[in-house]
């Protein structure tokens, strides 16, 4: 049996009982840099950690890499680099002190568009943290006012994030590890400082803030993060995930009790997976939010492993964690629960009952989990999600995979399909960073040594047909008459279904293809002359991995099935030995979703012992003459 | 990338911390009945379930399928059916009474060869069990002496054991459900029930007997099976799997107290997986025994999925069991342990204290696992688990596949090879039951409609050289000087490392076939005449899955890939447009293991206009001269 088919028994029988709709599938398309334009920029240097911020102009990227902040446009192909220079904790001018070593470890625009935030970490584990004008260079970053100087280390690829408007910001960055103030600290005016040392091993994957509520006192900040199971059972789990709340507007206890710590911190666990044959995902990997209109419709895009090679990605709105937090029991806790709730954001946390304080201390955890159901299941590792609202169309998911691809992934009521893998890169490359520019429809990935800007408006890879623009069912995409090309109120699409009758019902004459490739084809005498007894094949170009593709020789009704060739995409006929059996018309047709169509059509002809003499009437007597007619195709 | 690609990624990625020799890889040939023959005998009817049973004579098998016995030789291909009657439980002679529709649900062979021991269960789920002589046709079954009629129902697929000489053997089943006499039951001389009702769903899996112990008094018998969690937790797993012993020399307790009721039950849980990474494998599908000179080291091969399309293979000895039983605390109890230790077998269990059938019937489950780590594990569903000891040479594991095929695993010190996937089925069938009979080297499978007998000595088709036997590293076969055949003391194989050089330490020129190939490719003057810019294509057949194969051009020595077509097996190189470069000499060569060779070599002449009456030499014109030398293939 061939590993394929394999593969397809293993997953129809893998999600046994998840949803039909969660069912993984392979991506429709597969889209290299021959299908479609990659804008890319070198990066110097080998990079093993890459941030991506978008820049104040729509092709401005900013990128650090160690010591260097690179700043990248794409409009004009070319990159500057910058290295700020970090000067308090430096002992000494010595530069091959540690003390001056340090890494770019915080990078954040702020309201103010000639600002960038920075910060960064030495070989002896101290912070700085500057406001930087990014047309100075060089530029030396001494402690800011506002976000002072940090005792204590900030990682790389730890989350933070700045809040507020300028000179007043509020900075929020996490701390991962077993020792220390693991967990969420806060920076500026209030600065909150979490429990010393977590009983277990904590590690942080993202902040998102949900602000501008109704009640701007009810602001809060959720942090995900996955933590050592404390069970030791050899079938319990090995990491849980989580999330973590706090009020934005906690300022801690008073004097004695909690003071300078988190009141308002609670946590609760995180459940992907399904209830019913208990198989579920636990170690989260990488968080995405989009906000929405109404705060609570916020959703938090969680991304997922198991430890069978094995990803998910599940979706739990704000409202679904807030509910969680105001409603569960106390893990642990069977007396009354104080007024006001712990969790509950308070306008002077200082002031809070000392019951309320001393519960929030030791009992912070809720009963009750935040629980989904997995949006999407695949056999892949994914590093990274980006999602993309595209008005009224569905969210986009772009997942980044182990060996450069990303996934780019309609998520329409609850079903996801891939609708194609990006290969932006030309090797094997391990993707560092990935960041979405909504506004411009541009996807941004960083690999160790060079950045790619991905047009996501580029639509004509898709095909040059009505049909295949709407059997796509990007987002992105439309049909206006003419191409596949940008979406706009005005092309044709149908995401929900990906329904090609949406092209029939517009005047446009769809059927006219056919009738034209009938016509040509019967117009045709001559076809490819294939000497007696010879073997010959025939190509037939495939783009989408979901259509099905066969060979039919005249009109013959019974297909001949396609010998497929793996990487190449191509479905080939053979011909083992050419005789009078083997002449007439080869036509490759495809079927998707109810679109059959021919993709080409070949005529073969016996070039036999007996019709030698007549190979030289023909100005290239060996040459076949191929006519074929592809209607569409890109590969 | 390609769907195989990421196939390979994927099973690169999935057991990141399971051994390397766990490592799933695929089998590295796949057997159609083409390539073997199997013996194949319908059977009538669409069985749902089938029973096999070795008969008293090597060609003979019984068949068992709702009320028919089916008496199978493979020697003279024929097959007689037997409709036994069971009378008992039926009220009236009516045989529209739903009382007098029995399936046969057990089917024994006995010490004496013309005596089978069947069971059937009718309607009202009442079992009957018979002695038989199969030459009795028509057959009335009515309650035997010694085994009587059996009051409560045996269900279908439900495992048993007949154990004892003739006349005083004893009947062991299980009972799977939540109601009832859920365990394990005893016919015969000291009929034993277990408790009434298990507090939650067991599902029984196999009987194993460890008999013959030195001190007789000691034989057990172990079942396993697995139990609903009684865990409502969403990150425990849905069912647990478990052993249980019981002593056989069990007489249950003394008048009052466990009378009649197991007195030496034990359970312990099971545990198939790494510590480490905590990834295990919970449903328990299958278990295979193999006995050893020791009762100590027979080993129990347990066959677990997991709920992502995964299956592994773990191995138990019956000393790791016994050692839990034997030293492990009991869950949940604190105090001390009685004496005699529950579990231990004595002479005569009414006599035991009452402290100990007090802790028997309270607390009989151990605190300490049962635990191993996966010898195999695949993305595969697999059903069924066979296991042959090959003296010398290692196990040899069979398990059944969900579309008809089996594979046949090589086990050598904990590490696993896949030899072969066996299809012995011409259709998708499912595999209802599998029997070894390791004395003749015969596999039995049995579909609704179909047994097939698999000969293991058969070896053929692993190829005509020395090296094509050693690297199949089946120790079923061996090389013997002139072909690879049955294995014998004297045949020549490397099963360990699969090392072809075993080959050419013996004095028989294993070179001299490659300088035969040479010298004949060389006298070859004529090649296939293809015509100028014409298609072209070279087929390379492809045995083993393990190898790689590519094209060599003249003595280019850059290796062209193949263009492999799936579940074609072959390897394929496409000439886009004949012309003088594309002239020569074209190789297929594989490597396997160190192992190189040339598989199929072929000459390309060019047809031009220019030569074209050239061809006119040659008897058939279009006709190309194929110079193959096909080494060994089997395609």
């Amino acid at each position: 049996m061939c590993p394929l088919a394999l593969f397809a028994v293993f997953l129809g029988h893998m999600l046994f009982s998840l949803k039909a709709s969660t069912l993984t599938h392979k991506p429709r398309v597969t889209l290299t840099d021959k299908d479609v334009s990659f804008l890319r920029i070198q990066l110097s240097g080998n990079n093993s950690h890459i941030e991506l911020l978008q820049g104040p102009q729509d092709n401005i990227v900013y990128a650090t890499g160690h010591k260097n902040l690179f700043r990248t446009n794409f409009h004009s192909s070319n990159t500057s680099r910058m290295s700020p220079v970090f000067r308090e904790g430096c002992r000494s001018n010595d530069s091959t002190s540690p003390d001056c070593h340090y890494n770019i470890t915080v990078l954040h625009m702020t309201k103010d568009p000639n600002q960038l935030f920075l910060c960064g970490t030495n070989g002896q584990q101290h912070t700085l943290c500057c406001y930087m004008n990014p047309s100075d260079d060089p530029f030396n970053c001494t402690p800011s006012k506002g976000i002072q100087y940090i005792g204590q280390h900030i990682n790389e690829r730890e989350p933070s994030l700045l809040i507020g408007s300028s000179g007043v910001e509020e900075f929020y960055t996490t701390h991962s590890g077993t020792e220390g103030s693991v967990g969420i600290n806060k920076f500026g005016k209030n600065r909150i400082w979490t429990e010393m040392d977590s009983g277990t091993e904590q590690r942080y994957v993202s902040l998102v803030a949900s602000e501008q509520r109704e009640d701007r006192l009810q602001d809060r900040l959720y942090a995900f993060y996955i933590e050592k199971n404390r069970d030791p059972r050899l079938d319990s789990d090995l990491w849980v995930p989580r999330v973590a709340q706090v009020c934005m507007a906690d300022r801690g206890g008073p004097k004695g009790y909690l003071q300078f710590r988190w009141t308002s911190k609670l946590s609760a666990r995180l459940f992907c997976g399904d209830h019913d044959s208990r198989l579920s995902f636990t170690q989260l990997v990488d968080v995405n939010s989009v906000l929405a209109e109404r705060w609570q419709d916020t959703r938090v895009y969680a991304l997922f492993r198991n430890g069978w090679g094995m990803s998910a990605v599940c979706v739990y709105t704000v409202e679904d964690i807030d509910r969680i937090f105001n409603t569960s029991n106390f893990k642990g806790h069977t007396g009354s629960v104080p007024s006001p709730r712990p969790g509950e954001c308070v306008k002077d946390s200082t002031k809070l009952p000392m019951e309320v304080l001393k519960m929030v201390d030791k009992v912070s955890e809720m009963e009750e989990w935040v629980t989904s159901r997995p949006l999407l299941v695949t056999h892949h590792y994914y590093h990274h999600i980006c999602v993309d609202r595209v008005q009224g169309k569905g969210n986009v998911l772009f997942l980044s995979l182990g060996n450069g691809g990303i996934h780019k992934v309609l998520e329409r009521d609850g079903h996801a399909f891939i609708i194609a893998e990006l290969q932006p890169f030309n090797y094997r490359a391990h993707i560092l960073s990935m960041m979405l520019h909504s506004s411009t429809g541009k996807l941004y990935v960083g690999s160790s040594r060079e950045l790619v800007q991905i047009d996501l408006g580029s639509c004509e890879q898709y095909g040059a047909q009505c049909e295949d623009c709407v059997l796509a069912r990007d987002p992105y995409c439309g049909w206006d008459g003419h191409h596949c090309t940008t979406a706009t109120n005005n092309t044709i699409q149908d995401v929900e279904n990906g329904n090609h009758q949406v092209c029939s019902n517009i005047s446009r004459g769809v059927t006219a293809s056919k009738v034209y490739f009938l016509r040509s084809s019967v117009g045709a005498a001559d076809g490819i002359r294939v000497s007696q007894s010879s073997k010959y094949f025939l190509h037939c170009p495939t783009l989408s991995s979901h259509a099905e593709y066969s060979w039919r020789h005249h009109g013959n009704t019974t297909a001949r099935p396609c010998i497929s060739t793996g990487s190449e995409h191509q479905c080939l006929l053979l011909i083992e030995s050419m005789g009078p059996e083997q002449q007439g018309t080869y036509s490759c047709v495809s079927e998707e979703r109810g679109y059959h169509r021919t993709l080409v059509q070949y005529q073969l002809q016996l070039d036999s012992g007996a019709t030698g003499l007549a190979s030289h009437h023909l100005p290239c007597p060996g040459l076949g003459l191929v006519l074929t007619l592809v209607l569409t195709l890109l590969c």
